[in-house]
């Protein structure tokens, strides 16, 4: 099958790398579409990115328009029901995937993301999905994603440390990582911690296979249903 | 005081009906710009619409930039948050403003809306609000937004049948009407069933003059915090 | 128009405090009606005290029957609900007042209250409204009502440290000062800490001008309906 | 032990059924002292009535200070929160213990009750309680209080109609009795329905009896602590 | 009446104290009928316990079908839904009956329980039961349920140092002790700490006599209802 | 990749059915093992069911421990956590795996399933997960689990009866068959209403595949931790 894995910010870095944790995770008869939008924010911090890279994110998503599903990147889930709105095929967000693993593998997680401003959109998303009940809480490192790109060992610091305290203070059986741009951080952290450190990219690629293998394709009444002329 | 009303969509005549209700419940005192984006949807109907309104409505809210408060002028309350991050000044969509003021006239109220399709973003906003425990049921007319300009005798009868079913069925004790376009309705309504009937217009300009007079302003920690070099 | 603002205690120098936070921000030609009850508790505080300051506030509702609306000017929203049953004009306690205004004007605030005994109170209130989820935590100084009429610095000094509790650990965008007492800290403690500190007596005032002004009423349908024969 | 049974209305008539309801479970060894409020409201129905009937309520409560447990026999539960701060045995309301007890026997239960002005305050007090997701539906016979006392056949073929609609519709397993006026049908429309109808005031007393049993007394701690000098 | 009281482990140690705490609250005149399973686990602690002791906990059920009433002695509730299929008289699990009573002695109780891995499950059951909002936090000592039989010294300051815990920083106003095994804390503690200390055993013990003394049944129709021919 | 795929209950016609369901949607190179209970209830239909059929299915684990993930082929989700608490592998129940499946595709789903003393059980599982919000109604054909074995015409009339409710009533964008036993109508019942119809068994296996894929395994501290001697 063949996979869009769109960033919805335009740093080719990060797109880079999910483009090596989708390509890691996914089956090997899966064909995986990396692209980012040509226009927006270079990151995705609070709710003006999320808000202004959506134009960008479309056009990007109309470009690949025979693809068995679509992924968007971004741990904010930006977008994601404006897309459903024009494909049929299932789309999933890196976000929502992550936290529906992380759901079926513990009872309780914690997420750790970039700066403080995007919690609170991404309990805004937690509540919507319905699993702000198994999301013990949301924790800021306060790192920006691009500081991410740049390997400084007081990121990982910073992120370990914070890991640290959702084990012992949330007492979260599971770790959900914030940012796609953490992607290549999953298989390392979940073996020093012992716990399952999850990644919203391999998450969403798995599931995204997952939901086309099994027949199953984004609902087109109601919410999602095409626009034409009678709406207008 | 200055207040800007920014309609998200490109339709004049609904801007110049939102305007007129605007101008109709201000302080003798307060200046109502009403202005509505240059590029976009036509009307606001659904996801994709939310989503894509939103580039247009920031360049229409940056030319405007001495205004004390902000009403967005759309039922969908799209892309209040993004405006909070750029403003400092009270920034309010219709939608909310009218929840909340139904919060304080009633213990339920139901909302009548447009299509079938914005139902889903509609229940969203109240749960992420708080407020979809006060809110018996969203119920669409299935009258696109745009067929309200049209003044057809079958499009009020609608309302006024959903209206009926919201009281007898629904017990509620107050009327939201879902749409910026309804704005013109609500007085002759309420006078007919002798029941609260709020349109979010009148509402949102009241309490943004309220916010203002109270010496009240959005707060820049956290998720509305200005954007600055060190978050990149 | 004319406003009522009722203290439903006796002390009168809260209620000349009341009557100075109203008449600072309200409009011009509003002409505000501060007084308080004759009899009951001289200070509320737990569920005791607002239980029964009730025939006081309503026998002082009773001697006002031509205001254009009426606030109750005490945090716990005591007797709303009863003098909306008598009412048919907006009726709003300082208490919701205040959560409605903080909740457009930032994603998570925190109360500041008096005793820790009034905590549980406040907290029904807030699920009752659905706002619980918007307020991060209700924190208590454990400083007495009429405490804070004595101007005591080391009282100031209490209400300032859990401030900036509320900031740093909650993660408070704003806060709300839970007690008409402290209705004079508003503007002063909203500089210092710049974040909006909302006072309960300004926002309801100004939030029942905007209702009036709206042209909104109480529901007398439901709950609030009048009494007559036919129920007894 | 002794227990206080007051009806916090006027009406002798219903406190004589409640005081024949309260005596045919309780214990053999347990003295009923059933009494009434002296002044307030002959019935109670709707958030006037609940706060009006307070101060009654408090003056009979105050008579009684030698027994061992209170119950409070109207099915708002009015004043039970400002009985606990004056009284250190259990106190009941006859509402809550009538919900608590459908929780252990049934997955959901509906609540018949009186007029359509009251559901509103039951449904607060269901979801104070936690216990509104457990209740699928409070029903109103839109029967007056006091008409209940007439023995009219119509009243009973009301109730009975409801409790149909409870079972097929709403899928309740068991049956709350709404009102202590209905204390004398539990038994027949149990055996009626062969599903669980339950009567607040058996209810009430018979776990009033079980917390005295247990060695149980209200917590003197946080919101019921005991009001004293420093509180002022 | 006659009261079966059975422990759905295998420790008779434990069932012994269960025995001692059920009659030290049980009317003179109730017959209490003290039984453990005799295969299963000998202590219940998470999920897998919590499954496995269930045939045991049936098979010993069965052995007792002339009592009034049972009472599960195990603090998760486990197997409560499944006798409730098999029995018509009350069935009460002493988790939720010591969360009943606590709800109606303070605003907000903390549960002090054994290993960590059981609370998520007690989580689960005050989510179903509708409570969670009633229980500040549910606390795990770390101490293995049987240890709580050797009477060790270091096995009480743990407990006592949580109670210490909940009552200043989770501001609960009443303990839930959330094993069988503290059975015989409770009014030591109690005494201790002068906040009630509620004890399932006891609670359920005495809940069950006052539904039997009530007239109440578990419900018959819906989830518990037989299993006959027409289901297979 | 090997999978169990375990069916709870005793029936081989429903194993083979749900085998054929895997294997129509697993991978090419994953191996299914189907295989069911030897002992225990041959259909699961309510608590009583669900509780007595853990032994044999827990027995039946036992004897595949070679294998990478593991489906519990019941839509009640029986025995999940005991399972997890023996497993390290990823172990999926039918209903959750249909939910978060559905979760994804549609804002709003409705499930069907068999008889209405299945229904709490399903609803207590929705608010356990977070998924009630996003569940519509679960609605019962009152169709015993062993009927749809049958290929009764009749009982297909029943199940799309009930979606056709689903679609026009509940206003559900998808469709989730309640039960392993309609695993083969998925399909033909998606095609003939046009919303995503989803199957437990399918969204399972692939759901499992994922998370083996994405390299995850069910959390082993806090809930699902190993037993092992210190606990004891």
């Amino acid at each position: 099958m063949k996979l869009l894995v769109v960033n919805p910010n335009t740093t080719t870095s990060m797109t880079n790398k999910i483009a090596k944790a989708a390509r890691d995770v996914a089956r090997p008869d899966t064909q995986i579409v990396a692209s980012n939008s040509q226009n927006g924010p270079a990151s995705i911090q609070g709710f003006l990115d999320v808000a202004t890279c959506i134009p960008g994110l479309l056009d990007e998503v109309k470009q690949h328009n025979d693809v068995d599903a679509i992924v968007v990147a971004c741990f904010d889930d930006t977008g994601v029901d404006a897309v459903r709105c024009v494909a049929d095929v299932p789309v999933l967000g890196i976000g929502e995937a992550a936290y529906h693993a992380a759901s079926m593998l513990a009872t309780k997680f914690s997420v750790i993301t970039t700066l403080s401003r995007s919690v609170p959109g991404l309990e805004n998303n937690l509540m919507r999905y319905g699993l702000a009940q198994k999301c013990a809480k949301v924790r800021a490192t306060d790192i920006p994603v691009l500081k991410l790109e740049e390997g400084d060992p007081a990121t990982l610091a910073k992120i370990r440390a914070e890991i640290e305290e959702a084990i012992t203070q949330d007492k979260a059986e599971a770790i959900v990582l914030g940012c796609a741009g953490m992607a290549d951080l999953m298989q390392s952290l979940s073996d020093e911690f012992g716990v399952p450190v999850i990644d919203g990219v391999a998450s969403a690629v798995c599931m995204a296979e997952a939901l086309v293998a099994a027949g199953l394709k984004t609902s087109k009444i109601g919410a999602y249903a095409p626009y034409d002329a009678k709406d207008t």
